[in-house]
């Protein structure tokens, strides 16, 4: 725990009741071994809900529900013209994932409420804590389907339509789930968003700071190739006749990787997925899908990075004597956060002594969305070895609490101002 | 078809009913487009053991079924004390298969049976034509799982228990299919066996001969490799802290294709199944398997091959910084088939003027195992193109028939020796 002397001008969390919230969390939808496997609209992301729900109640939020299940819990301002500051992030996790990326934004914002409660403050603004729908997008596509139907960037009729591998509609989940709600929100109705969330990365950890002020995103491009080969098989067919698409595949993941090193440490580029037709012993792959994915904070060098990345596509196509076709291509981040509450973050660190740094955001997150409808910021603290999206993702309260306090005091002077 | 005038002294099949005989088969077990998905012990492959089962009996045949599946009919010789003369193959398919791989060697033996049955003669040793079970491999491993079990190369408690990926065991699909005979086999008792298939190469078409005298089979290394690295997110996770599995197992890839290559066109060398945990977008893969197979008519070229394989794995997994380790190995081929039945083979092509020719086999056949315990020869003839395992595989009866009377005459000569 960060000594109260450092913190006697400001308000300050309980960081135990944080942490005893968080281990609750942390048995809901378990994963294999010690994290967490909440799939978005599953029965453990509904038992999470609702005991979450129960929590904001118990803290005398009102509760509401928008059509794609995002969950609002407002605690009544004294002006009831103004908009509402909103706090949070998301409770689903990755498939085999930690507890705490996501789960610690809105469980933060949940402790902001009840710190307030105990100090029997009220703010001049409404408070909000959000949890979005699906932000992870491992079981529906795309990741931050719930943010983006909230901002208006996908049409609420497709997002309710998005299935899952198994053909199940993110719609009737969520009705089965009972989190269908019936109140659209309107987004210009929202002051301003603050989102905290582990950083993902060793940056803060490595230079022992607790606070990043993510002034940003990275430029994110991505692709969906296609190679088209032909069976055959891996016996008698000679070399010079094959039709190889795993070949190809390769030649493209080994290639993305080294664009990934050449443009190292700002860039990033990664093939995570890749799927195989019939990827059967002996048979040669008539057909493969690789997903590419390449990453820096520049924009230059991220279309630089992302045009390497697609001319090498003919190449490995030919080695490997198939077709080659980009199915799909998308872009995001390259965003700048609200510079009035970057300012503000920053000023409240300073004086309250936290170590802090301004750095850029290399992952997705619901804050992109938000961004587009109302003044937005984000906060990182650190993690374990920037060990993410992984059951040993890990934190204690010595790297969290302080930027807890941080959000704290700076949510409650936009919500006062 | 071949002008019958060249076969004035000798047997020929009725090739019209033969290819009637495979157009039935052709629509037992469909496939997506024109092909066949007649996976070992589906009812796919049930429906066709009836229908053959039935056409052997109908041709006079006495039918046995041994434990693991295989099929025996068999047409008695003059002499009682003789030992049986084996002629067939397979009926099950791959998953994207053809009509013709196994099944023409199954179904050339009922037709050698009835062309015999329509001259009214009798062999002095019995003619047995056998149909054995799971030779692909593609639901139960390994391939050829039926001939090994015969030739005592597998325990049968072993083969029955093997289980496909959906965990059904071998045993109790056999037992399903009505296909677990209660008849053991002593392949003592067998005086020689020939096996005509597809060549499931190009050669024979493009030099314009109906015949290929297998002397023997290429040497074949296969080995299942696993890299193990982290879950990672793709996005802050910088390039220096990945432990990317899939870099790992595209590196090999790419450099086993690169083997084959090197050592064309004598050699091949194939990756063709590569399975990806988690295999989600945005996710660094944790862990890869790999499957490496490299083949080379010259045992030492074979073994070269295979060590530049394996010497690949460290240089991959250091520079994918995951761990790497060779799970299984294995070797088949490699082997000689029997002189006099080769010499058999080419006096009978050579009288009967079939253009022929010596080759050695690529692929793995139930000759190979039938081949440890009793005289074994094999028969090729031409396909289209080489294209097997795809569902395009075609033939034409100019390229078949020729080859089928050589068998019919060459096995004759052997069952009244």
């Amino acid at each position: 725990m960060v000594a109260s002397a450092t913190l006697r001008n400001f308000l300050e969390v309980n960081g135990e009741r944080l942490w005893d919230t968080l281990a609750v969390s942390g048995r809901i939808g378990p994963g294999k071994s010690t994290g967490l496997s909440r799939l978005a609209l599953t029965d453990g992301d509904k038992e999470m809900r609702d005991v979450f729900v129960r929590w904001c109640r118990e803290a005398g939020c009102t509760v509401t529900v928008d059509p794609v299940g995002n969950i609002f819990a407002r605690r009544a301002g004294a002006d009831p013209r103004q908009k509402a500051v909103l706090v949070g992030s998301h409770l689903d996790t990755q498939i085999a994932g930690g507890k705490y990326d996501g789960i610690l934004g809105v469980l933060s914002g949940l402790e902001i409420i009840r710190t307030l409660n105990d100090l029997d403050m009220t703010t001049r603004h409404p408070i909000e804590v959000v949890c979005w729908t699906n932000e992870e997008g491992v079981r529906f596509q795309p990741p931050m389907l719930g943010a983006g139907a909230f901002a208006g960037v996908h049409d609420l009729d497709w997002a309710l339509g998005q299935t899952d591998q198994d053909g199940v509609a993110f719609g009737s989940e969520l009705a089965r789930i009972g989190y269908a709600g019936p109140e659209r929100r309107d987004p210009t109705d929202i002051d301003s968003y603050f989102e905290l969330h582990i950083e993902q990365g060793p940056v803060l950890e490595e230079e022992g700071l607790q606070v990043g002020i993510v002034t940003g995103s990275f430029t994110s491009f991505g692709a969906e190739v296609e190679f088209r080969g032909e069976n055959a098989h891996a016996g008698p067919t000679l070399m010079r006749d094959r039709k190889d698409a795993l070949v190809a595949a390769a030649l493209l993941v080994a290639k993305v990787s080294e664009i990934g090193w050449n443009f190292a440490p700002k860039g990033r580029a990664t093939c995570a997925r890749l799927s195989i037709s019939p990827n059967r012993y002996g048979i040669i792959a008539d057909r493969t899908e690789v997903t590419v994915d390449v990453r820096h904070p520049d924009v230059a060098e991220a279309e630089n990075m992302y045009r390497r990345a697609i001319d090498a596509i003919p190449g490995a196509a030919q080695l490997a004597n198939v077709q080659a076709s980009v199915k799909k291509q998308w872009k995001f981040g390259g965003l700048n956060f609200d510079t009035e509450l970057v300012n503000l973050i920053r000023t409240v660190a300073a004086e309250m002594d936290v170590p802090h740094r301004h750095m850029l955001s290399a992952a997705g997150h619901d804050a992109y969305h938000v961004a587009t409808v109302a003044p937005t910021v984000m906060i990182f603290t650190p993690c374990r070895g920037g060990v993410t999206h992984n059951e040993n993702e890990h934190i204690e309260p010595s790297y969290t609490v302080p930027g807890v306090n941080v959000l704290l005091n700076a949510v409650v002077r936009r919500a006062n101002s």
